[in-house]
């Protein structure tokens, strides 16, 4: 037997917590979550300060050149980022509690009947750079879906992360109903290690940072990790594009906002439409300040416009994620060329066509292999506010659980629940006294077990 | 750029061949199925022979000790066993396919719909030791499903493994619509370690065999592993049992067939009607050979019975799936203690509780965290045909994905569509020309894309 360390006996507390977390009732989270917001609201200049005294710190290690200036503006907090933690945790609470939902119900015999209801997956683990407003967001996603957390933020946001986290279990030690023990902020530098080999407690890492952080948490852990480390994306120009609709996608989809992981990397165009359709576009993106990095064909066609930021592409360039104003171009001879070239080099993120071609429209989406594929539409639409899901606990490239933009959905399970009557499986199969029904019921856990107290279930 | 082994260009073709297979509509999947049933009842003399050979090593190998009668048990196929893998197939085909199917769609905007469509999940791993009828039973619910699979089996099952691969690989060389290149199986005894390395390529790994064998595969390989290892479960025996059910769920969660991970391995006693209950029970489990391995309280009750073969319980007993006619023995003060018990000793499997008392129920219900939750029937119930799935792919005690009994369900995953007219983000976010609706639709992807054609789209 090893020692417990400091470390472990948190995240074995959060994990014990987690069980009784997974049972309080939506209402009395609900509650919760307007507690947390309010106390957050009420304890703005203790919050402000502790973020000064971070930024202080970044500041003099920019100086020193160990922190650059995006990562000192993503952790600077102001009134205006408050409000927004506010009214982050409201719109939570406005949104369908994920868990306790009877998926589906069957009489496996009589008397005997099956149901699948929805359930928190247990102990989430959050690991994250510099942002702190990180902290509110997971934390009220997790607690509406009965999650427990342990978060684990950078070291440049020590006192911001501490504040807000402090505030936030002051406000659920006061609700008197909420396990508070299940949330908890790690804070030396050491730990990130630590929680990505308690494997035996936490179920789910969720990572929130730059794609060299994320491939680390990926390659350094057997949690199961929700998130993507790249976000290379495409757009296909097809030979039966309309062009108007392609120069508005091709252009929202790289200039919008270039530094996000929604946005075009890699444009291709079919070899017939090219000389129609890049002149105009190169034209676009010239007026936007976008570099293009051309394969051989596409940089003959516009090699002689004036003014062009033009380069030629390496092999490289299909492997970049730019994050920035440049776009790599390459022609293809078919689409079947197209869908390759994503599939191989891509990172299955979002991909897109802009084709008025009913058959070809069909095939993109089946043979594309991304989390979206996307028709006559700007990438940058891949997110989980656009598809309407309230609030996004991130963009998953996963094959299993959770895959593109990721709501609450993603952070519960289900579990099997079945109800008998003393029933035995040598009854069916042995003596064959009893024989399987398998009827489909339509009936909630709650119906089943008949329920006359206000106890919530799951 | 390191060179491409034959192992990794076998795999680079399946996941390339996944493409296409994820494609195909389901009667041509059908079809297959039908052919692979009819080749295998084509072909048992080829299979029996090739069985034969793998017989005669394995005898071998047992008489120097090297491989145990269980094992060589498993390896054998006769007509029987060829009988029920074709009827296995068959039930395959009688089962819904799960992919391609809407799951739910919305409307962002005025002309820019959101569809939420299942798809396989691409390549999957396939590892098992001894049982040739591995092959033809996944081969048949990922080609349902419309994974492609690289198998590798033990050494033990060469000729066999062989045999039935390429009669299967045959028939659907000649449907002349189903990519092949799609399954492959590993013949060499390196190639596991390969396998499991290759989380480029493969996206779940499925492995069949001992708890040791998963528990090698868990902790060796960053691919998402679909399964488990112990099957630690346990019965409650309440203090408002009916005794009667009790006697009869815990015989039958022991007895009925005590070599499986849904059998139970604990038996939880509430101190109120332990003096009642055990004497009597224990008085059946002596009928049936079981050894009790008891804690000092419920020996105390016990020691007197003359014929039980009882022993005091260690520490270790509450860690061990015994698989065998053991079953430890623990008396509990209340319900919370024999959950936490149940939650800290037990493999999150399958865990039953007997008791009439509804409000018990609920809450066992709620705070056991195990795959299965069970009121008053057996823990043996725990099955993927018994659940009403059909077929299974095996039992999961993952938090993620899918957990308990898995059915095709765990096979697909879902990518979003999003199908526009030309929509970019900055008419909505930049502009404020449009407005997001986010209003819900009732609408398959099929309707959404207006297809005159029959093919088909997911």
């Amino acid at each position: 037997m090893t020692m417990v360390t400091e470390i472990e006996s948190k995240v074995m507390a959060a994990k014990k917590a987690s069980i009784i977390l997974s049972s309080i009732r939506t209402g009395e989270k609900d509650k919760a979550l307007e507690a947390i917001a309010r106390a957050l609201d009420n304890n703005r200049s203790s919050i402000l300060q502790a973020n000064e005294k971070d930024l202080e710190n970044a500041e003099q290690l920019k100086r020193e050149g160990k922190l650059s200036q995006a990562l000192v503006d993503r952790l600077k907090v102001n009134d205006k980022k408050i409000d927004s933690m506010i009214s982050g945790i409201r719109d939570v609470m406005t949104l369908d509690d994920p868990s306790g939902k009877t998926i589906s119900s069957i009489e496996l015999s009589e008397g005997l009947n099956l149901c699948k209801v929805t359930c928190p997956i247990g102990l989430i683990g959050v690991v994250f750079e510099s942002r702190p407003d990180v902290v509110p967001q997971i934390m009220s996603l997790c607690l509406k879906s009965g999650n427990a957390v342990i978060f684990k933020g950078g070291s440049e946001a020590l006192y911001s992360n501490k504040a807000l986290f402090d505030v936030m279990i002051e406000a659920l030690r006061n609700t008197g109903t909420i396990p508070y023990d299940a949330f908890h902020l790690m804070e030396t530098r050491e730990e990130v290690m630590d929680i990505l080999r308690m494997d035996q407690y936490i179920d789910l890492l969720i990572p929130r940072g730059s794609n060299d952080f994320v491939r680390f948490i990926q390659d350094n852990t057997r949690i199961p990790v929700l998130g993507h480390a790249d976000g290379i994306c495409h757009v296909y120009v097809d030979e039966a594009a309309d062009l108007d609709k392609a120069y508005n996608v091709c252009f929202d989809s790289k200039v919008q906002y270039p530094a996000v992981c929604n946005a075009m990397e890699t444009m291709l165009v079919d070899h017939t439409v090219a000389s129609r359709f890049l002149p105009e576009m190169a034209q676009r993106y010239m007026e936007a300040g976008v570099e293009l990095r051309c394969d051989d064909e596409s940089f003959s066609i516009l090699e002689n416009i004036k003014g062009l930021k033009l380069k030629r592409a390496s092999e490289d360039d299909w492997k970049s994620e730019y994050n920035d104003l440049i776009l790599s171009v390459k022609l293809t001879n078919s689409m079947a060329e197209a869908i390759d070239h994503i599939n191989s080099y891509g990172s299955h993120h979002t991909d897109a066509i802009v084709t008025e071609d009913e058959q070809k429209k069909a095939e993109f989406i089946s043979l594309v292999d991304s989390s979206s594929t996307i028709i006559n539409a700007s990438t940058r639409f891949a997110d989980g506010y656009r598809y309407g899901k309230g609030a996004e606990v991130g963009i998953s490239t996963n094959k299993i659980h959770a895959r593109g933009p990721v709501g609450m959905e993603g952070l519960v399970i289900y579990k099997y629940v079945l109800i008998g009557n003393g029933d035995t499986v040598a009854d069916f199969e042995n003596t064959g006294k009893k024989k399987y029904t398998h009827r489909k019921l339509d009936i909630s856990l709650e119906n089943m077990l008949n329920l006359k107290t206000d106890k919530k279930v799951m």
